[in-house]
């Protein structure tokens, strides 16, 4: 029986669809009977359905960052001019997930292992049999939304023009995985998360106060800390803000953590720790990012603690005519959450810039 | 009684003298009976005693990576020209101790909480009472240890004549508050810590994994991961080596860390989240390094991921006469284990100059 978590609500997320992929065989050998894509679109398709663009999601998130914050009339993302469609991962508390599902089978600690390359099939069959769409202007995503953006431009070439990965690689780094590996474990040995068998998400309360944590650390640059940059970041919740960086990481990133599902982020995490589109070439790098066609531009964040722009800047050498687009924020990796207007701007001009480019 | 663990031993750590101070009053308000200063020295004092260099040790650290490492003929920490005195940080392990000490009322979690201004303190009644010494050519230390010495050029600044914090800050950081509070949950939150009870480290091997896991992340570098530079590196214990990054971690990282005492990682942790040499003018920063007459190096590492050079700078320059140093090492903050002879070259070459700099 699902559990009620009021996080994962349109309510909280805004208003999407869900979408069933009837039977779907998972990469690593599990079954999802009836995947369900929980899908957000905005604008319209054009009769040649020319104009759709994609956006997946990234770790821990939703398509509500992105209404939110990255679309909107006038901006690159321009629901008036493209048709969008935000996919929620698989696992991801919208679309099929641990504690969602109603198939005893893979319910909690039986949900089976999902790949960035399940994501990605399951939208390519979304796209195709639900919207009749064959080719996408744009894929672009943050974080995983990134991986899932690379995954799409090495494994269906023919289908993206152009894709813009932001603030994410193709091949997970070590430092990656282990950093991943410190997220999941915070939330593992809380005796609460009980092999994955809680009752509700708050008996791991204090495992997703750990991740928290960690992620205050990496998530967000030691500039902001220092900066006091957080100082100026809006409440999460109304009458709840912070006059100390104790109270901000308090109210802001615990409170937004402690709101999500601990298996969920799990298998979030076990997907993120493995993405790499070289699987599609027996392991080479080189050779995988070769088979791109798609006009690419890579965006880093320079204060990004764990995808920093060097990282990115290997992978976008040797992605045939890509070129690399550094993002500014204070925030780090969390400036994806678009607390600047510089960045937004800086993102926006790129975009504008990308889908403007002649891929004939 | 004290807990067996031979991590802290003279045949581990290389030798060391125990000199007791009497009884010693903390800052924050507990007492310890007879403080035990672990003490290693290399070189003879002058008749004058005019060369005498004082180092402090990091979180973690002992005075082995100093006499390993740093120390030798030809060196800039050279004992055939200087009385090098390694004083071991109370609390780590050697000097007085959650898990050695034979008194009941400190032992394990009776520990009382230890603040840097009294190690300082009780090294300056160690170097006066028991070696003779009033002033100093250079204190020298890395991460805690250039807490320490901070702390001595703004606590004694007639007793301190050149000062070098390599890698680490006069006053703590936001995130590095942070930081370390995840490093100490990472070994609380497991059931086998006991409230600082255990019967031995190995009970709570868990934490120590996971506590070393974030070191692992954040104590090296993405550069550091990604380059494969622990490929090179010596293993820990002959035979015990590496193939993969993941046995790197396992047999370098956790290998390291998991020998280690949990209570004394605390009591250390909790010193370190409260560094603040601004203490001394009611939190006036600026006024506080102001009183500073050393004459500082301040020599950050430019890979570090906590300490990074922009906040040693922010200190530096609020520093009269000081200069900053950066260092070089792949490493990050680990880079203070001096992997590369070139790191260390350039270690050796800004003491040298400092140390023939005219204090006059």
């Amino acid at each position: 029986m699902p559990l009620e978590n009021p996080f994962y609500t349109a309510q909280m997320q805004g208003d999407y669809e869900l979408v069933g992929l009837g039977r779907f065989e998972l990469e690593e050998g599990g079954v999802i009977d009836d995947l369900q894509l929980a899908v957000a679109t905005y604008g319209e398709l054009d009769a040649d359905r020319g104009n759709a663009i994609l956006v997946p999601t990234w770790f821990s998130g939703t398509h509500a960052t992105w209404w939110q914050v990255y679309l909107g009339a006038g901006r690159a993302l321009d629901p008036e001019k493209y048709f969008i469609v935000v996919v929620n991962q698989i696992g991801n508390g919208l679309s099929t997930s641990p504690h969602t599902t109603d198939d005893p089978s893979i319910a909690m600690s039986r949900f089976p292992h999902v790949r960035i390359g399940d994501d990605v099939r399951a939208q390519e069959q979304l796209l195709r049999e639900h919207f009749g769409i064959e080719r996408l202007a744009l894929v672009v995503g943050g974080s995983m939304g990134a991986q899932q953006t690379w995954e799409w431009a090495v494994r269906y070439p023919d289908k993206v023009l152009r894709a813009a990965p932001i603030a994410g690689t193709a091949q997970n780094t070590p430092h990656d995985t282990l950093f991943t590996q410190t997220l999941m474990d915070a939330i593992t040995s809380d005796p609460g998360w009980n092999g994955g068998e809680y009752a509700a998400h708050t008996d791991v309360a204090a495992g997703l106060a750990r991740h928290a944590d960690i992620w205050a650390i990496m998530g967000l640059s030691t500039e902001f800390w220092r900066s006091g940059f957080w100082k100026g970041i809006p409440p999460v919740v109304e009458g709840l803000g912070w006059e100390t960086f104790e109270e901000f990481q308090q109210n802001f990133t615990r409170l937004l953590f402690g709101m999500m599902d601990p298996n969920a982020l799990l298998s979030m995490g076990w997907k993120w720790q493995r993405g790499d589109v070289a699987r599609h070439t027996g392991g080479d790098l080189e050779a995988a990012l070769g088979r791109i066609t798609a006009t690419v531009f890579v965006m880093p964040i320079d204060e990004d603690m764990f995808f920093p722009p060097r990282d990115c800047e290997a992978e976008q050498q040797l992605t045939p005519g890509a070129e690399l687009r550094v993002l500014h924020s204070i925030a780090g990796h969390f400036g994806l959450f678009g607390f600047e207007p510089s960045y937004l701007d800086e993102v926006d001009q790129h975009l504008r810039e990308l889908l403007a480019t002649d891929v004939g």
